[in-house]
């Protein structure tokens, strides 16, 4: 299955005084590219319609590791390839390579795990549902 | 009245690659003394207890205006100075005035609408309480 | 002329607790359509080749005004479409309309000094090239 | 050696739907808590004086970890607690503690690499020279 691919343009805002983008934006592209993957198979869309045990299932980043090579620069076009590189009983993990002309720059991996809320509880773990997996693909 | 002054470190990341605070950051750099000086003044605290009447009163940004005269850099240390410009009956305005070492780089004038909100309707502009006037102090 | 038009998708973490999307990041926006515009009409790019008198120009924003009708949300797709909105001699306007599903929830007029820098000095107002004008279209 | 502290006052503006901090502030903050750091013991400061072949040594971040035990909220007063948690030849880790009311909500450790660079040629990694050492005090 091939990676699904989000495109960013660089901000002029988001480099900093050294002409490179900043740390901390390349953890909220790939938040941004998260949203537009889940958007482009339709979760939570008008057909996606779980099992009811599935009803109320969220998830939630609790671990992130990034990984430097490179940094993109105004102007660039960066493309963000993203996979699913794990899938465990209640977690799984999403790898985005975050490139610049063919060229990976940057290496994120974020941790979700899945959870249920309960009225009156904090979320609980949770497995992750069928559904959301076949959306997603298989790990690669 | 003396102004309230909320201090500001500024970020690394906060500064573009011509050395200077990227415009953006100013917006949120007011909302975030507004923020601070409602805090100072214990509105909605535990000692806040407005009339029957001004329940569910709140307020938004309605219009901005910013004039920069010069720009903050990194590692300055500035500082914002907010007063109440005007009062109006439904609506007020409030000046920061975003300074350096004593010398003021941006004029902001944020004007807030304030609103009520009934249950199926969307916020109607309704007058500011008096007891909200009473914490921010006359118009300067 | 018609105006540029640059879109924005909302990203989630542009959006604050009440659901809407945090107002600077409506100048952040602005600035990036901005970019976008002079990219397109290839400001600086290979065939830009102004007069010699009209070198190390540059521009910077000197004032700013944001009007609020509505607010955008997690998941819109927003429109903003571009246009100066008046012509001076050292400085100009350029009008952006923040729409989403043809309705107009922002409007954000940027003030641009034009300058020019010297070795030694700080920038001084310049003249806008004509050059410049030529590429953004007459003001509407 | 106790850690260095860095206060943070949660700004709305970094809050999400969901109430919580986003998480790509949460490296904004660890940032601004190094340069924080750097400020109080003097790096670059007046009285940094290097021996010659520590001139034109500098660092960068190469890999970032985080971890989410919580999240921070609107209002909240976070704290970040800065230790040095490795020193390597060319690298060394930086452990941020973020926590609330004496609670921890987020562990992130960045591993910096220590570069020199030389006129048209890329930034090569050189060794932490010991005067920076001196500087953060030793690995706990």
């Amino acid at each position: 299955m091939a990676p699904f691919v989000h495109d960013v343009r660089v901000r002029y805002g988001e480099v900093d005084m050294q002409g490179v983008v900043f740390n901390a934006h390349y953890l909220a592209w790939v938040d941004d590219a998260m949203s537009a993957w889940l958007d482009a198979v339709g979760y939570r869309g008008a057909s996606w319609a779980p099992p009811d045990e599935e009803q109320g299932w969220d998830f939630m980043v609790r671990h992130a590791t990034l990984d430097w090579r490179g940094s993109a620069a105004f102007g660039d076009h960066a493309r963000i390839a993203c996979t699913v590189s794990r899938w465990g009983t209640t977690s799984f993990d999403v790898a985005f390579a975050i490139g610049v002309g063919g060229e990976v720059l940057v290496d994120v991996v974020l941790t979700y795990v899945g959870v249920r809320s309960s009225p009156g509880a904090p979320p609980q773990p949770a497995p992750v549902p069928d559904a959301f997996r076949s959306l997603l693909g298989p790990a690669t």
